[in-house]
Formats: C-alpha cells, sequence, structure tokens
C-alpha cells in the first residue's frame, strides 16, 4: 500500500510517496513558489528527474498538481488516487498536547491552530496542507507528525525558564523542542546498531543543517535539548542566531529597531550568514574559509565551539554517554565541523578516528577510535520515512 | 597605609577601609537609600556596630558623611582624612577598552561614560562614587576595578555573538562577562592552595550569589562565562532570567509588553523569585522546598540544572579540568546546591564528598573525595581586597 508523505511551507509543499510497509521510495517532488507567481515542481521517480513550470496559487491546487503527475500515465507512480491509503504530515508544533503522532480529526485541527500563536511561519502552512490534503483525498486518513512530540518527555527541570511562573501559565512559554522526528530516528537507528534496547542507551544527537539541534536522549527518551520556545534558540544555525543575552532584544528596541526587524535579524540575518557574511550555506563558508576569509573562518569557529559546549552540557546532563551522532546535511557530510566540534574532550571520553572521519560522507559509519570510551556515529537521518512509518501505524494499517 | 575601597550602587554606597600591604580591614560600611530620604548608614570597625540614620541626598554628601564617621573622635579609625592613599572603585563595565585596573584620569571617566549605555544601572553611580571621591579627596590616587577586566582574554570564538556581524561593529554587542574580580580571585587564591603557577591551572570557577556566573580559566586566563553582553544572560538569579529562547522578548513585545516591561521582567521578576514565587533568597527557597513548596523545589532545581550545564559545557572548552570552585553568598554556604548542581557527574571525573560538603560552610575546603580526579573546592571570595591590592599596586604604593 501507498502511503504520502507532505510537509508544507508557506510557500511550498514538499513530499514522498512510499510503498510500505516495505519503506520503498516510489517517487518524490518539491513545489515551490506556491501563490507568489512563477512556481515549479521538481519531480522524481526512479532515476527520472523532471521540471514543471505551472502557476499555483494555494496548497490545494498544489497538491491537486502533485496528483495528477503521480497518477500520470507517463511519467506517475500509481494508477489512481485512490491507492494511497494513508497521508502522514509533518507539523511543526503540536504545544503539550501530543507527545507521539496522531490521526487527525477536528480536535487535531484545532489544536494546531491554537498553537499557530507560537510557530506562526509552520504551522498555518502545515494546517492548509493538511485541509488540502482532506479536501483533495476525501477519506483517506490523515496523520499528524510533530516536530515537538519526542521532547514532550523532557523533565519540567529542563523545559521550564527561569521566567514568572505566570508567564508559563498563561502563554505556556516554556521550552518545546523541534526536529524531534530525526532525533528520534537517529536515537533509535543508534539502539539498533548497537544491538541494545532503545530504552537503555544513552546518546547526544546532533542534527546540523539548516537548522541546528542538539538533544540529550536518556534511556530512549529525550530529556533536554537546544532549541526552545522556538527554533531560535539554541546553536548556531544557517541564519538564525541560537542563544544570546535575551537583553539584546530591548537594548535594540532602545536603538530604534521594531519587535519585527528584531524577529527577521535573529531568525533571518544571523547565524552563519550573519557572522561570515558571505551565505548560510555551510559548504560555501567552508570553502571561503580556506581561502583565507577570516569571518568565514569565525562561523566555522563559533558553529562548532557551540555544538561543543552543548555536547559538554549533555554529557553532565547524562551522566553516562553511549554516543553521540551527527546527522542532517551537515552533520552527515562536513568532515572538518564533525572534527572541530569533537576536538580536544578525551575528558569527556570522546576520541575521533579522523581518518574514519575523512571518508564518513553521508553513510553510517563509526567515526571514533576503538578506544574511544563513547561512540561517535555518523547516522543519515530520514525524517519522511520515520513520519511513513508512523503514519502505517497509527492509521491502523499494519493491523 | 590606608585604602579605601568604594562599590556605588545608584542610591547607596558600600565601603571598606584597609590597611595596606597587610591587608587588615579597618572598617566598613553600607550608606543604603540616598536621594530617597531615610538614608541610613550601617558601620562597622573591629567588633563594634553602627547605625546613623542621616538624610543624605547624593553621592557626594554621602562620601562626605562616610569620611566623617571614619575620622569621628568615638567610632573613627584615622584621625584625618589626609591618611587615605588612595580610593579604589568597583566599576561594573570596562567595555573592550580595560583588561586590567587603571588609574582614574579624564580619558578612564569618559570610557566609563560611555559604555553607561551598556551598563546602564551601574555605570553612572560608578562615576558619581568616582567623582565624589574626586571631590571630596582632592589629589588622592583614584583606580578603577573592572568586573569585566578579567574576561577581557576571552578568544573571539566565546565572546562573538552568532549576529549579523555589523551589530557587533557598531554597537559593540558581544559576550562580555562579569564578576571578573571575584572569578580572578578565587581562580588566583585555587592555584596557591596546589602550590603551582596561575598560568599552569584550569579551572571553573561558579560565583553563586544574588548574580550569579561561571567562568572557564583556562591556564590562569579566562577563556568563557557565562554573563554576556549584559549580566543577564547566563545561570539563574536571585531575579534574573539568565538564559532564554531570544524569541521570547518579541513574542511578548506582540503581546503588548514594552522593551521597559521586558527589560523589568527579565531583570526584576524571573529567576529565584520567578520560578518559586517566594522571594530571590536562596535560604527562604531551600527553606521552603524543604517544607513542600513545589515551585520552591522546581526554582532549586533549575537553579542547580544550569549550574551543572555551564560546569559540562565548560570541562569540553577547557579538555582537561584541575578544578572547580563555588564562591560567593550561595557557593559558599549553600551545601544542598553544591551537592546537587555536582551530582552525577562522576564521567567527567566530579565526585563530591558529601560528609566534607555538609561542613563546608563559609571556610576554603575541599569538598570532592580523594579519589575525584577533578578537585571541588569552596574557596570565599574577597571583591573587595583584590580592588584594594589593585588599588595599592596601580597606584605605584608598592614602590
Amino acid at each position: 500500500m501507498k502511503i504520502l508523505v507532505i510537509n508544507c511551507g508557506s510557500s511550498s509543499i514538499k513530499y514522498r510517496l512510499f510503498e510500505m510497509p516495505q519503506q520503498g521510495l516510489l517517487a518524490k517532488g518539491l513545489l515551490e513558489k506556491i501563490g507568489e507567481g512563477k512556481s515549479f515542481l521538481k519531480y522524481s521517480a526512479g532515476k527520472e528527474e523532471y521540471k514543471l513550470e505551472q502557476q499555483v496559487s494555494n496548497h490545494n491546487e498544489g497538491l491537486e498538481l502533485i496528483l495528477s503527475i503521480l497518477t500520470d500515465k507517463k511519467i506517475g507512480v500509481i494508477n489512481n488516487i485512490s491507492e494511497i491509503s494513508a497521508v502522514g504530515h509533518r507539523v511543526v508544533h503540536g504545544g503539550e498536547k501530543y507527545s507521539g503522532s496522531v490521526p487527525i480529526d477536528d480536535a487535531v485541527i484545532k489544536v494546531i491552530e491554537d498553537f499557530a500563536d507560537l510557530a506562526p511561519l509552520h504551522n498555518p502552512p502545515n494546517l492548509a496542507g493538511i485541509n488540502a490534503a482532506i479536501n483533495v483525498l476525501p477519506g483517506v486518513p490523515q496523520v499528524a507528525c510533530f516536530d515537538t512530540a519526542f521532547h514532550q518527555t523532557m523533565p519540567r527541570v529542563a523545559y521550564m525558564y527561569a521566567l514568572p511562573y505566570e508567564l508559563y501559565e498563561k502563554y505556556r512559554i516554556r521550552r518545546y523542542g523541534f526536529h524531534g522526528t530525526s532525533h528520534r530516528y537517529v536515537a533509535r537507528r543508534f539502539a539498533e546498531i548497537l544491538k541494545k534496547d532503545k530504552y537503555t542507551v544513552n546518546v547526544i544527537t546532533c542534527h546540523l543543517g539548516n537548522g541546528t539541534s542538539i538533544t540529550a536522549v536518556k534511556e530512549g527518551i529525550s530529556v533536554d535539548t537546544s532549541m526552545g520556545f522556538t527554533p531560535l534558540e539554541g546553536t548556531v544555525m544557517g541564519t538564525r542566531s541560537g542563544d544570546v543575552d535575551p537583553s539584546i532584544g530591548f537594548y535594540l528596541i532602545r536603538k530604534g529597531y521594531t519587535a519585527d526587524q528584531i524577529d527577521n535579524l535573529l531568525n533571518k540575518k544571523s547565524g552563519l550568514l550573519g557572522l561570515s557574511g558571505v551565505g548560510n550555506d555551510m559548504r560555501t563558508i567552508l570553502q571561503k574559509a580556506k581561502e583565507g576569509n577570516d569571518r568565514a573562518q569565525l562561523a566555522v569557529d563559533i558553529f562548532c565551539y557551540r555544538i561543543k559546549k552543548y555536547i559538554g552540557a549533555y554529557s553532565a546532563v547524562l551522566g553516562k554517554v553511549d554516543g553521540i551522532i551527527f546527522t542532517g546535511g551537515i552533520g552527515e557530510n562536513a568532515v572538518e565541523i564533525r572534527s572541530k566540534s569533537c576536538s580536544g574532550m578525551q575528558n569527556l571520553g570522546i576520541v575521533i578516528d579522523e581518518k574514519k572521519n575523512a571518508t564518513a560522507i553521508g553513510r553510517e559509519s563509526k567515526i571514533s577510535t576503538d578506544n574511544s570510551p563513547v561512540y561517535v556515529w555518523v547516522i543519515p537521518t530520514d525524517e519522511e520515512i520515520r513520519i511513513a512509518v508512523d503514519t502505517y501505524k497509527v492509521s491502523g494499517l499494519d493491523k
């Protein structure tokens, strides 16, 4: 049976169609610039890749286009949309309500709407995708997989900020954490590799992509994570600042900045981009650093230094660490970043084998030395396959 | 010879008079509510304590009162103000300009004025104290000892935020760090205890008072510290939040808060006070927690959890840690806080001896087990004596 996995941004739909339970990828695609004019769809099935330019004005039309391509006589992979047994949706913010994936009903939709306030850039388009799928595939089970769900096991000591308690009661201001599907996937995969019960393994998972976050997983559950109330907190990211003195906000307001300008500054113009001045792509920045660009080198150094500090902090939190996992686009591919982030931490039991590290590009592999008390592994993440598996189970299709 | 040490708040003057170079304390006092009506002076010399209520409308009048008490025929300790050879001033913010204590001249005053923007609550009263001392003790050498000075050795990777680089160039937004005099004092004292050269010792210094900060000292110099652009960042404090998601600021602005309200909220109503709801004094909070108050227990737990995370982070930064020092009112006295902050960190080489810890109250003592690879010590801090020593040296009185 087929399961469609959808990840909607404000002007995009990313999707994959899986054969389940075999987890075979049948087709994938990305529709961009919805409602912006010049929208286009990049689509692939097997080794074939296509690009289609077509005006699409909203997520509903977008999903109709995607389904027409999936069922296309020439380039499609299914005969009829009725072959799609369920749809899994990535939803960013499930607040304190959901600690796992759930079948979507009116109550779930209401919760996603309620939490739009906490994830204004993500929950509304996620919801647009859900509504479009309900419209276009009526009667097909829809499942929501929340980025926040895996972190709902965090203890109060990790998720509460030292703010007036009333802010938590009134606005639910607390640490939520994100990238949960990815952290969960690599933590589970690591337990499989060790051939251990997943609820016995302590691991620090480093998801390093354009967004980056680090999670402390204790006996299989998330006990702390670097992203917080929003995905702005934590390590340095492509365009996000991560941790800064909270006073900088009101300092800038007194200098004449508006709240929207500061939001934009911290979320869109900071991080690797703001430091390096050459862009937000780590590949470019590493190249520029090699060429002697001082600010690019600074961006690389700070990116790694902050990861190192989180690894140290979570080593203290976990008490015993079985492994450190690198995943995400940067974590899976950037040899130098892994090396620098783990350097000089023999006192924490972490020793990288530079030869192994140098060849571990985009593939699952151990990169610590054989004597390193703490394992260090590269494990490519696959959030979509996790959503497909969740959707398969939550819809009861495995019964 | 006598050296007067002064620490001025917006409505207070704290002072001590030392006999130098012996470092003997001759007298100390605290004048409060300057300019607020009902101002009063608490003063002690030897074992005698006095309280004097007298209207004082500004720092100049305040210092005149203090000098009149110091030279009082009955309760004073000197015959004439001419016996005071130099005055040392605590100044909070010296920006990037000063990495040590300096004799005060017009240029120094200008810098302190310039950085008032970065420490609006501290630098202006520090300056009022300096001007008063110049007025009242003309011709006497005045020395400025900056809270930020010890941290000026931090590398760029630790002091730069991942913000647009222009914010550093235009507004000097970066990590400065505070409590430098205290961190330096206990780090130096620890090297003395070990009978090692101060530039060979790696130590994590935890200054836990109403303000709290933690510093990573590598080979005798500060390489990272938890307070940042202002004293708001870092660990949980009496009324300050420490680290929070930077987006919380603009979230609250959208909820109708003003910048001043958020400033007040994060600096005055957060931390132990905001979490516990019972006050900002750790003694009260520990008592309430023992009595079963859930929010007081939460405040204690989060306070210690954040300290633990910083100890972990700085263990990673330092690579090799010789010792962890607890100092400040809480650090020197709160047995339970030290115990909880260091619990479960055997993997980092940190093992507390609970018996030793229980009796180490307000006195210099080792509290780690004899087998603990990392020493843990309680070392009472004395910022005033450091300022006196610096003042003595910087004024050339030791020649």
